[in-house]
């Protein structure tokens, strides 16, 4: 695109004009003077370095740069600065934090995260490839270095275990891995025993993304001291983020993965899993900090990856091996080094400016693609407004409309009490446990008390109108009156899920999330609080400010409830997601995900 | 080729049965039980482990292999012995050895080198792409992992200063990277004042490599803090041998590239270059350890990579940092750590077993691509012998045969002492200093005496007939007798080189080495060494040993000349080299190489 604002040109393209810049024959277009260099390559900090610039590229890193200066160059003093590499997350799903991919950059290039490594699953589950390629478009009009992965797992495992929008198969994987050098690998093979055993449409993905030179990432839930976490890695997968202990990180790293530490709003990993570096003493080469899914709020509240960074050095990790977690090891991970992870000359210029103690990861100012794009923590630049097309809008297909009655639990008992299979929820963790509770039998149905903490959950399909739906029960929401809340965003498959404690509620609350064609609903007796969400039903055309604002409104009308989860909303939408032990519901019914593999179980024994 | 005796198949073609063999199904081709893995990804010596192998490459690495074996399984026990990857030479001339590729494999391969980076300019000089081609298609019938570079520098500077057999532009770069996945980048840019001015020859050939997705290596010898370090580091180079002291190590990596810590035959760095990780504390992931040029006697003597790291450990670098340096850290220079440089599933099977203590370096097997080929020191393994082609083997071509005459130096004076500029060897290193000393003039010639031990040089063009030649000065040789030298050895341009004391020797060496169509000829008064190098006027058609014992005979016969250089042939035949500092002849004449260019000056004031 000729009108395009920031431009990523290929090294090749620039080597005669960075070298007569880097001699002073051309001048710099932007020029960075005297702060302290954090040099994730030699893994120092060295004073009075100054970094001069050529359009998108670094031209000359060193203690004198006066001879790139002309009349032209615009010029920061960095005067007291630290000048470090942009942030890059190393492992995102964008439609977590709601918003639009230039939403979602407004809201981190300012916190200096110039660039990451997006699976844009959610969307794809949905709308297919063509989801992912919208976001790839919007992507591409923004300054970050957005780098998109083609999704593994649509569905997240099977059609006998869940209803998606969409399938992706292998011959859809080569063609979106064809479709540029953003389209940077295999998005995480969630399907681990699909691999293990051998299953031929993730057999398949793998291959075609080995043979297109790229990188597969991971996702294997079982535990880490499992035999067959090398039968995985044989596979050719070099990346996993599902790492909760040091020992996770360990056997990961020892098979040639890439371990990511994760600091995602629900799921708090890194004090952990930093300890393989802190405690276990292993070369952090391999290790990266990700976000995985961070909500609005927690961007507004927290922080992207400087609170990962600095929560990170929090934990006794060295400043310095924390920005290489950040930068150059994500970098290194996908191959891409050459243009990002490191201020040197030849490289894309996505330079951050930090004030105060590095370990504050104070960002003052951003630049990305050898351009200022935020000041202060303001951005500072604009770019064209992406337009999704008619067909991502309206994505909530209903078979009819819900009832008080779809939610009512048969029992194969009349009266009593009976022992039921229950979804626990564990807060500020991915994993759900599988307990067993006895619940009241009143006149054949399922009767709750809010005393037990007990509610209902269901799954209702939403892509083809199919008219599946499952009900069941989840311990430790914590509502304490009658309450419902409905959403869309229900991981991966991104149906209508409804969690409630009202059967009226819940009916009357998923109706209000398909009359918005997508986002998320909290009725109580009080109120109705609301959050479109008309991207996919996953993500708002609002502005960033108003997405986080709706957000908090959920939580807020969540916590009123009862509901005291951290990050509450971002929890319970992981309860569909039926690749994480241990239980999960799903439009098909109970899942149960374990050693033994992913089957559907029964509500009652 | 389905004849071909060791394949390395792509892993996508390998992943269903490396699945297969991971999880027990199939069973391995090779299984190594119960050694201790040298992780070179986490940083760890790990006990009591098992590697099971399909193929070509690993499907399993763990506690227990067992489930992998089956009854036709090869099994090694490698209780008490180290499992560590195969070694990874990354930067080698392989003509330096004098060796045809298959007796380099059989020369290095018992020492544990499975790979290497070989930038095969010396016969590229001679033969252009031609000889690069046969020496890549003879490096694909070996076991090891060969990859090669295309030659950045054919001439190493240009016509004006040397002549070469042939030239190789961005076109021909362009054409050898198509050749195959193991054409790995562009070899040592040792124009490199041609680079930092922008020279279209060589930006072009970068910009060729850049294009196809590959590295460049590079070749800087102005000082380590000179500010055009950095504008050689804005073309895209990232990596560079030309390291001497800790800080050119640390100058280099600062800039992003990897810095080659070389221990060649005729220049020892390592002592020093070390000491950027032992003493500066840098990160040593962009530290490699090569060998550059080392000679079959050297090889015999002293051992290949094997050498390099044990005497790196010796500097005071912990042993598994050393392995790094010559396994994982040269793979991700290259990016080929999906294939070699560490034992992890997946991965090409390049293993050696170790016996004794880690620091010794006690390489006991050798296996490469899941091929056991070396056993106590004793290749066991064979394959079939290239043949070179006719035009590879008589390249040696005068414009007339060589005289006494020619070596005659016309002084401006006509009797009496005369200050001359002189090139001084520098035993064990690769520089030369330029000196100015008086010499004796009689009837108008330079007369010497051996006294002062100073002889004469010459270069005579064999490439085209030209009829070019040209005669110096050069001390430190040692000669206490009538002797003389001849070789086609004289890198880059491999014309015909001469030094002797006297001029009828010189001429018939000379003579000798032209009948021979190429090889190193020393002549004295008691008798004729002749080592005959056929292929290029570089590499010989004989076996390893042969080779081992004829350059040993040379070395004896310089020896009882009074040359006790430390690998004197190798030292002198740099003294041709006219892009390392300080002076050198070529044909044209002599050349100096400072931080001003390189420049043709004259032997007199």
């Amino acid at each position: 695109m000729s009108t395009k604002r920031f431009e990523r040109p290929v090294l090749a393209e620039c080597v005669k004009d960075l070298i007569a810049t880097a001699r002073g024959d051309l001048k710099a277009t932007l020029v960075i003077q005297g702060g302290s260099l954090v040099n994730v390559i030699s893994g120092e900090i060295i004073e009075q370095m100054s970094v001069a610039v050529q359009g998108a590229r670094i031209a000359y890193v060193g203690k004198d740069v006066s001879h790139t200066i002309g009349p032209d160059t615009e010029i920061i003093d960095a005067t007291g600065m630290y000048i470090a590499p942009g942030l890059l997350d190393g492992h995102c799903h964008i439609e977590s934090t709601q918003l639009k991919v230039s939403e979602f950059a407004r809201a981190v290039l300012p916190l200096g995260t110039t660039g990451g490594f997006f699976d844009a699953h959610e969307i794809s589950n949905v709308l297919g490839l063509k989801g992912l390629k919208y976001m790839l478009e919007e992507a591409r009009i923004t300054p970050m270095a957005a780098y998109m992965q083609a999704p593994s797992c649509v569905p997240s495992t099977s059609p006998e275990l869940e209803t998606t929008g969409a399938w992706i198969g292998p011959e859809e994987v080569a063609e979106a891995l064809s479709w540029g050098d953003d389209m940077i690998g295999l998005g995480e093979v969630m399907n681990f025993p699909g691999v293990v055993y051998g299953e031929d449409k993730m057999i398949g993905e793998i291959e075609a993304t080995l043979r297109a030179g790229k990188a597969v990432d991971g996702h294997f839930t079982w535990a880490s001291d499992d035999w067959r976490l090398p039968v995985y890695a044989a596979a050719g997968v070099t990346g996993d983020h599902e790492c909760v202990t040091k020992e996770d990180v360990l056997e990961r790293i020892r098979l040639g993965m890439y371990a990511k530490l994760r600091q995602g709003s629900a799921w708090h990993d890194v004090a952990e899993t930093v300890k393989a570096a802190t405690e276990l003493g292993l070369d952090t080469r391999r290790m990266m900090l990700v976000t995985d899914d961070r909500s609005s709020e927690s961007l507004l509240e927290e922080g992207h990856m400087n609170f990962v960074v600095r929560h990170a050095i929090s934990q006794g990790l060295k400043p310095i091996t924390a920005f290489q977690m950040a930068t150059i090891n994500t970098a290194e991970r996908f191959g891409v080094q050459r243009d990002v992870g490191a201020i040197i000359p030849g490289s894309i210029a996505d330079i951050i400016l930090l004030k105060g103690r590095l370990a504050n990861v104070d960002v003052d100012t951003t630049i990305a693609a050898g351009q200022v794009v935020a000041r202060s923590g303001k951005m500072v630049a604009e770019w064209e407004t992406y337009v999704y097309p008619e067909d991502a809008l309206g994505t909530v297909h209903l078979a009819e409309p819900v009832q008080k009655e779809d939610f009512r639990i048969v029992a194969p008992i009349t009266e009593g009490e009976i022992k039921a299979r229950i979804i626990q929820v564990t807060e500020n963790h991915v994993e759900t446990k599988e307990i067993w509770e006895q619940v009241q039998v009143e006149s054949g149905v399922v009767k709750l008390s809010t005393a037990n903490d007990i509610c209902k959950i269901a799954v209702i399909e939403r892509h083809h109108m199919t008219g599946d739906k499952s009900v069941a029960l989840v311990s430790g929401v914590g509502f304490h009156c009658p309450a419902a809340i409905a959403m869309t965003v229900a991981h991966d498959s991104h149906n209508l899920m409804v969690i409630g404690t009202n059967d009226e509620l819940m009916a009357e609350a998923a109706n209000r999330v398909a009359a918005m064609q997508g986002g998320v609903v909290v009725m109580t007796e009080e109120g109705t609080t609301e959050f479109p969400l008309q991207i996919a039903g996953l993500m708002s055309t609002e502005p960033f400010e108003v997405v986080a604002s709706q957000s908090a409104g959920i939580s807020t009308a969540l916590q009123s409830a009862g509901c005291n989860l951290n990050n509450a909303f971002m929890t319970l939408s992981l309860l569909a997601l039926v690749v994480i032990p241990e239980l999960r519901l799903s439009d098909k019914g109970l899942v149960q995900i374990s050693a033994d593999g992913i089957k559907i179980v029964s509500l009652f024994e």
